[in-house]
């Protein structure tokens, strides 16, 4: 190891705190604060991430990478993550990175209201200049890294993605959707309606209940929580990781899918290689990687019909009622029920990419500035109705429902889609890998499957990129047939 | 302002800003992280500490405060506090900052375990190395003051007090105790015992009281929380305050009383001047203003006859049973009751300067290199001994109580017992200045008393010195008498 090298590596590890620190603030500022911090922590945000800015882009760090030469894969990986992240980071000024923070964390204060009231005039000013700061981020990106200006903000998210891997990908889906969408309406109208779930369902039992879950999933609550806030997420990091959720009194498939969906990304965290802590070949691979193992765990491994029966009981002991109701089949009307809806976070795996399209399609235009954000709204009723064939009667169920953009986050849906599709593709390999693992989870043992995770993704951290990293794993790059069979199987066949 | 003035104070609110973020996670550290939180927690403290002290150092600040010229008598006084920060941080290399803020966090941690336990071995190797770093801090700063090492300490707490101004005022104080304290206890043994309240006290309805009555002491909700810690406190920033306390279901008056205490702090932080917001004479004037804050508020307001009058309807309200225990002669019996007892916290305002006294005693020792750790369990007992007359039955009851050495805090406790004093002068100079304070608080009017506070301390931030804040709203600096005549009309007196 070099001595540049080190001095690097003690560098990147000083960052790497600092984004603890303002990890730990967001999860704060989202589950505990009270209305009035709101500025001062936008201003604490912005401190810190100006101050990580100034770190990764000091001179020495250019002396100090020409220098440095490392040994080994996860060395040299390590090193390579190291010049891309200051390739990115002194493309960016430092007034430019504060700035950006500033206006997210105004912007997206004033978006909690503003959903609240549907009202998308009041959060306009904001987001125009959540906007045109990420513009001139963009531009900034795509002048060092030789990218367009929208990829340069997708590499951000999952290094190696652009809009020219996704855009085939999303025409095919489209194209799938037209077709496998009434189908499946049509094989579910068949089937009719399920028998309700025997409610109410007490906050408090469902909290211990999406606890004991979530543990039972091989998250470790010595070095994590679960509390609540409006847009459910993962945060914290490895050694104290915040997952949170939001509880309806009438309804729990809700929270429930959504902790074990934040436990798969928990478990990730989790699973990250310790002797690597803090370096950036130690983290995650990128967002779609991420939400691959969110939703391995909820979508492919808990909505199984191996893993529903084995939540039925669990269900019928914790709240009672009709156990007929809790039938593997009956639940299953229930939580992989096709539906043509207008949130993203409700709707079902089949529609879901939908809902991705639209956004990609939209930011894509934001980005590009083919798109104002006055004519937001419009443009985003008018791409649903083309997608799904339905507007949104308000910005509440229209543009205003996620935080993303709000909080300056462009370039990251298409993860959400791209991870779906490596989900049901490691799913795949991990049940050809690992025999028994459908029986396992019936008996809700999810360490066969946890476990192959753990080396396949988890442990790797960011040695390898996404296209590599399913390489490794499934033998072949991101493949979307996997994907659209997964589908068939689950909404084409009649039962 | 010159512009070496103004770069400086930008640079001073970017240090405050990091300042915050780290009172915000010292917050989230004491009442929400889980366990394995710990040793991340003691890094991203360690760095954010680390580049406070960087940005306080660097080779220009020295430049523009040499440079710098500031008019009027806030701005002055601002610049003046900023050179004040400024050789004492240029005092001490980073190093050793980072090496204390990491020490300090894994001693703390620990000293959990060991207090549970009554354990001193367990924490001894790692509050060694809290004292040794705090010795080596001490001496540093010492030479660059030219104070003495412990004093070097003590005026990081309250800055221009030292050693030589509380060691007359507690050797005197010792002497007024010895007298008093029998005579206290045979008034009270002649007063019988007072009815018992009629618990219990369920801990949903304790929090309720709790957070409404910090509220009608002015405390807003909407700038702050209440939560529970195993030591409580008020912590977070003035526009996100955080309060923390802890709740007993069979004994009601240790969380309320606590509350009402970390309310006093609270309220000086919420009403710190808004325009010197993250400037140093922005800032409480010192740890023993402070103190005078919450105790003028629990000690001087509310176990006053008049509050405790309402307040016992208040209780009646909340946990009925018999309406003579909740009279207010009777809540007097119990919340003013002299006794020699081993904790800190739980000790009352006659006999709680004897446990600073003590603390005073071994912490100078301690730094002075006087009393080595191994021999701090013994010095205790002889201390504790000699001013009260009782020996700890175990370390957990002595010198493991309190969270402050373990946490790296040597040179604070002396703040409590002169803020007590400069409460009794506080509350003397507001009853002269406002009419019908007392019967206000009778009818749970604390408006009078907060808004004289607020003029008088809060509102001066750190413009005044604690005796100079002292002459301006009483007329004279510490006068120990105004603090051994309250508790003669309190305690020395039959009723």
């Amino acid at each position: 190891m070099s001595e540049a090298y080190a001095r690097l590596k003690s560098r990147f590890a000083r960052i790497a705190t600092l984004g603890e620190a303002s990890a730990m603030l967001h999860w704060d500022a989202s589950a505990m604060m009270p209305p009035a911090g709101g500025a001062a922590r936008g201003e604490q945000l912005a401190v810190l991430a100006g101050l990580g800015h100034e770190l990764l882009t000091a001179p020495e760090v250019a002396e100090d990478l020409a220098a440095a030469t490392a040994e080994g894969k996860w060395d040299a990986a390590n090193l390579a993550l190291m010049r891309r992240a200051h390739r990115r980071a002194t493309a960016l000024p430092t007034a430019l990175v504060e700035a950006r923070e500033r206006a997210n964390a105004a912007c997206e204060k004033v978006w909690r209201t503003a959903k609240a009231g549907a009202d998308f005039a009041l959060v306009r000013p904001y987001l125009e200049e959540v906007v045109a700061l990420q513009r001139e981020t963009a531009a900034a990106l795509s002048t060092a890294l030789g990218l367009s200006p929208y990829d340069a903000l997708m590499d951000g998210y999952q290094p190696g993605i652009g809009a020219a891997d996704v855009e085939p990908v999303f025409t095919a889906y489209e194209a799938f959707l037209r077709e496998a969408l009434p189908k499946a309406e049509a094989i579910q109208e068949r089937r009719g309606a399920p028998l309700p779930l025997p409610g109410p369902f007490p906050v408090e039992t469902q909290r211990v209940l999406c606890r004991a879950l979530s543990a039972r999933l091989g998250l470790d609550y010595d070095g994590a929580r679960l509390d609540e806030s409006l847009h459910p997420f993962c945060g914290g990091t490895p050694t104290d990781i915040r997952i949170t959720t939001f509880y309806d009194p009438e309804e729990v498939g809700k929270a429930l899918m959504g902790v074990l969906h934040e436990t798969g990304h928990a478990l990730y965290e989790a699973g990250l290689p310790a002797a690597w802590a803090r370096q950036p070949v130690g983290e995650a691979s990128g967002m779609a990687a991420h939400e691959s193992q969110s939703l391995i765990i909820e979508m492919q491994a808990c909505r199984s019909d191996a893993f529903l029966g084995f939540l039925g009981g669990e269900l019928h002991r914790a709240f009672g009622g009709d156990p007929a109701a809790y039938a593997t089949a009956n639940l299953a009307r229930h939580w992989r029920r096709v539906s043509r809806g207008f949130i993203r976070v409700d709707a079902d795996e089949l529609t879901y990419p939908a809902h991705i399209i639209l956004r990609f399609r939209l930011e894509r235009a934001l980005i590009g500035g083919e798109l104002a954000v006055r004519d937001l709204p419009g443009a985003w009723a008018e791409g649903f109705r083309a997608l799904l064939g339905i507007a949104p009667p308000d910005d509440a169920k229209g543009c205003l429902q996620d935080i993303h953009w709000h909080d300056g986050a462009f370039g990251y849906f298409p993860s959400y889609t791209l991870g779906a599709m490596a989900a049901a593709q490691l799913m795949g390999a991990a049940r050809r890998a690992v025999p028994g693992l459908d029986a396992a989870m019936g008996r809700g043992e999810m360490a066969p499957l946890v476990g192959w995770l753990h080396t396949h993704v988890h442990g790797q951290g960011s040695r390898l990129g996404f296209q590599d990293l399913l390489r490794a794993a499934t033998g072949k790059p991101l493949d979307t047939a996997d994907f659209t069979d997964h589908l068939r199987r689950r909404y084409l066949q009649e039962a």
